[in-house]
């Protein structure tokens, strides 16, 4: 029981790992925790519309693990397009520091949860990818472009790390979310093209 | 989808209702979205202490939805004994009107996992309890008794508030705090007994 409650107050660090968005009508940024609920329920109101069979359970709990790692390596903007193989050595570390805490088995079975996100071939991990993309980009969507205008981030840069993920996971989430860039970007809401 | 999306950015003002204890190491006081992922976390680990058969995806599912209603109504304080009925009547007209955005059966299915932990008489309900008492307790017990302190919560109110839940969903667990609670009473940590 011990151990158990050292991990769970080990996870309350995740509610300090700031990303890059605002929630809607707040100043402060958004946390990972709280990203990580809301992604989980996105993937379960989303189900409809997932490509091919998923287990909605297995997708709902690899969402929830998904950012654990960032506990020790922070956050990383998915536009960021160096290091990010570096980057996810270093929250795999992270993980197994974190699931070790626990025994019972349940240690393992988060960490198989957290590599089933990362393996990305299944229909589960696609969808769990696909959500996870979209969601902060609904959110910019809805707050004039806010984490794009801060760091200065193209158009193009977006659809690039966004489309092939959302489309293969979930295809009518990311033909809504094309219109909805292509009008955004028609009201000037992105940075320059560049790297 | 334009449903899909409006549900899941009305969730994201759960992100904006705070509770009364404060993230282990923040100034700021946790919100409801956050407290929703790390109660689920904490129902996964618990697992094998829960009493009864419970079918965990279930429970994790309920607990994600389970404080949706607050964004209507705000966070009651658990340890506030009156008025407790109005408080979840008014619960249940939110997550109507907020479920109520879906289609596709998906609405109806929150509402069922929202209904399912209130009725409170499966083992899956009293695991699911258990937890959410549970937390805030482990993070006070963190804390220093910060919220206690903070609002001249007694030990006995306290003790009064979650021993029978936590008790019926994961004994193992009430023990476990049971031995903390007197402890952190031998500290000083809480207000004088009254109310």
């Amino acid at each position: 029981m011990q151990k158990i409650i050292e991990f769970i107050l080990e996870l309350d660090k995740l509610k300090a790992v700031t990303r890059k968005v605002r929630p809607l009508g707040l100043e402060r940024y958004e946390n990972s925790a709280e990203h990580s609920w809301q992604i989980a329920m996105f993937a379960s109101a989303l189900l409809p519309y997932a490509e091919g069979q998923v287990d909605i359970n297995r997708v709902i709990s690899m969402l929830l693990v998904h950012d654990i790692g960032e506990i020790d390596t922070g956050d990383t903007m998915v536009f960021v397009e160096f290091g990010w193989e570096e980057r996810k050595a270093a929250e795999q570390a992270a993980v197994r520091r974190i699931f070790g805490l626990l025994s019972d088995g349940r240690g393992e079975a988060f960490l198989d949860l957290w590599r089933g996100v990362e393996g990305g071939f299944t229909a589960d991990s696609r969808f769990a990818h696909a959500v996870d993309r979209a969601m902060p980009v609904l959110l910019n969507l809805s707050n004039n472009g806010q984490s794009w205008r801060e760091n200065g981030i193209s158009y193009d840069r977006v659809v690039r790390r966004i489309a092939p993920e959302i489309n293969a996971g979930c295809p009518a989430l990311w033909e809504y979310i094309e219109a909805r860039l292509q009008k955004a970007r028609s009201e000037g809401w992105f940075g320059a093209s560049g790297p």
